[in-house]
């Protein structure tokens, strides 16, 4: 069973029984087709095969010909029209072994960013732009300040895409020169919340106006584009959580969270990915958070990548993250950095994690 | 009001006060910031307006200027973060006639797909092929067997990728000549279901080989997805609702179903929008199925697209779908036409269709 994926779901809130509900899923994601219709050899080894069956959930198995190393073919299998039947939540997903080692992965993760940056222990540091109205060349001087006072990855705020406020070519290339004025290391990553068909060439472009990094929305441009971005530019790329929320909060429908803000942009190639951590603006559990680093960081299969928890982070709370997580994390504080002086308060942000002991 | 996205939330499921939840999610859809911090002309005219707030809801509206004519920044603004937070669901949405307006919409829609298929008044016919682990050559064969008993749109699985079993340009190549070759106007419809880097090259070679139209999956590659197909290839555009189904059936979180399946999709440009109708093998209600409906058809601007209720459809239903949606809707029957002769009973389907009083 180990080449195969194996997808846990619970499906009491469906009031079906579970044995049907496994027979009627197992179709669904694959053949999607009456089962006995089929060539007998598709029935055995294409459908999707029930590897147990308990009072309320059941785990099924799918053959890896379905997917081979495909992002897109993947969370079609374990989640495409399933994801329409109120009632089933999958609880626990594992990837083929040999999908994980198929996949490009993070091309950087914590060994490569820890050596972009010059930090061999440390926890990364990152902020973003704020807030949307601003002009670029504000966002500009700001980002300048950031990169001055020692912050790693000064990101676009998520909304920030082309609005006449600030363009995004605009903006790109006056906070790439900016942060590379400052000559600390730090790099500017810009958000490609762009038309589907830009946002490629404008990870490109990004690249050639001196961005370091860049940020993927999966939730709207989709998981794969985070793979595609990281083959076209080389840079490390950060995912945002933007709309994926709808997979994962549902008390009995969806994703673990675990796999959809941990393993799931991993597998495509997030070098850092951005999730709500517990005790911020949002409601996500001290475990659930512990569950997505897990997912960021277990094995080497693909390379880890940098959990990186926001969502209303404050200077204040940097030990209590640092604990929470180790020091293999990426602190994400936006707002609170405004609270105050800037570039004192950002400077701070730097001195509480140089003295950790790392 | 007229001109600003207008989104009704309810927030009973949060246990918190609904203003508060107005306020937050007014600030964390826009600016994301310390409302206080922000200049005043921001918190007057960048940040969400709390229009109304009720016990348990409230009404939001926001500035054009945050989204213009961009889908990806319209569902980044109404539920990017928001979708984070248990317990808020979007019951309505209204864009704004700017927007509509700005936006290219379906190229050929109701009216032209009615010239296409020189089906002035009748319902069109679709069907797909099915299971997946036949080859390019089974597929072709059927294909061929179909387009000649009538069936207009003749699309993938959308499981059908590019697999071992039957790869990508194979299928697309064969299925294209058998349809094409019958001479009867139908036309095959390819599955989108790619890598992110691959999918518009692809569409636009789907037009080469020969396919009449092509499938797009807005809940794996994104919706702005078909709106770049539709560019890129002149093409009809059909909507597939694959992992769609975790924005919208949650009881207590989500967005609107008629949205997400219906508005959506066609202000992104799909001529057909696929959903699991009532009494399928989904447990969509008639309720939902016409709000969905409804979105696809309501007013002209975008052109109106057609509703292509599917998911365990049978030729013994096709009045009950009829009398369901009226005569513009798009008639999807996969599995049940392989029960009995195929020919035979694809012919009894389009009959059906032409017996009907239009």
């Amino acid at each position: 069973m180990s080449d195969r994926l194996v997808v846990q779901y619970d499906c009491r809130a469906t009031g079906a029984p579970a044995a049907d509900v496994a027979r009627a899923v197992a179709v669904e994601q694959t053949i999607e087709f009456p089962a006995e219709l089929a060539p007998q050899w598709i029935q055995d080894e294409v459908v999707g095969r029930i590897e147990s069956v308990d009072d309320g959930s059941f785990t099924l198995s799918f053959d890896p010909r379905l997917f081979d190393a495909s992002i897109v073919q993947l969370v079609n299998v374990l989640w495409g029209n399933v994801s329409l039947i109120p009632g089933v939540r999958a609880t626990s997903i594992e990837v083929p072994e040999s999908f994980r080692a198929a996949v490009a992965g993070p091309r950087f993760g914590i060994a490569g960013l820890r050596e972009r940056f010059q930090a061999p222990r440390r926890p990364l540091l990152s902020t973003a732009l704020k807030p949307i109205g601003l002009s670029s060349e504000e966002f500009a001087r700001t980002a300048g300040e950031l990169a001055t006072a020692g912050i790693d990855l000064i990101k676009d705020d998520h909304s920030l895409a082309d609005q006449r406020w600030s363009t995004w070519e605009d903006r790109v290339a006056r906070c790439s020169d900016a942060v590379n004025a400052a000559d600390t290391g730090a790099v500017y990553v810009p958000s490609l919340n762009l038309p589907a068909d830009r946002l490629l060439d404008a990870a490109v472009r990004a690249r050639e106006l001196g961005a370091g990094a860049v940020m993927v929305l999966p939730g709207i441009a989709g998981f794969d584009m985070i793979r595609a971005v990281a083959e076209a530019t080389g840079l490390p790329v950060m995912a945002h959580p933007s709309m994926v929320g709808s997979h994962v909060v549902g008390a009995d429908h969806g994703l673990p969270v675990g796999f959809v803000l941990g393993m799931l942009p991993r597998l495509a190639g997030a070098d850092l990915s951005v999730f709500p951590n517990s005790g911020g603006r949002f409601s996500f559990s001290v475990d659930q958070c512990r569950e997505i680093a897990d997912n960021c960081r277990v094995s080497d299969v693909p390379t880890a990548c940098w959990p990186t928890p926001g969502g209303g982070m404050t200077l204040e709370k940097v030990d209590t993250i640092v604990a929470q997580y180790g020091h293999d994390v990426c602190l994400l504080i936006g707002g609170d950095l405004h609270r105050g002086d800037l570039r004192e308060r950002a400077t701070a942000f730097r001195a509480a994690v140089d003295d950790l002991d790392c």
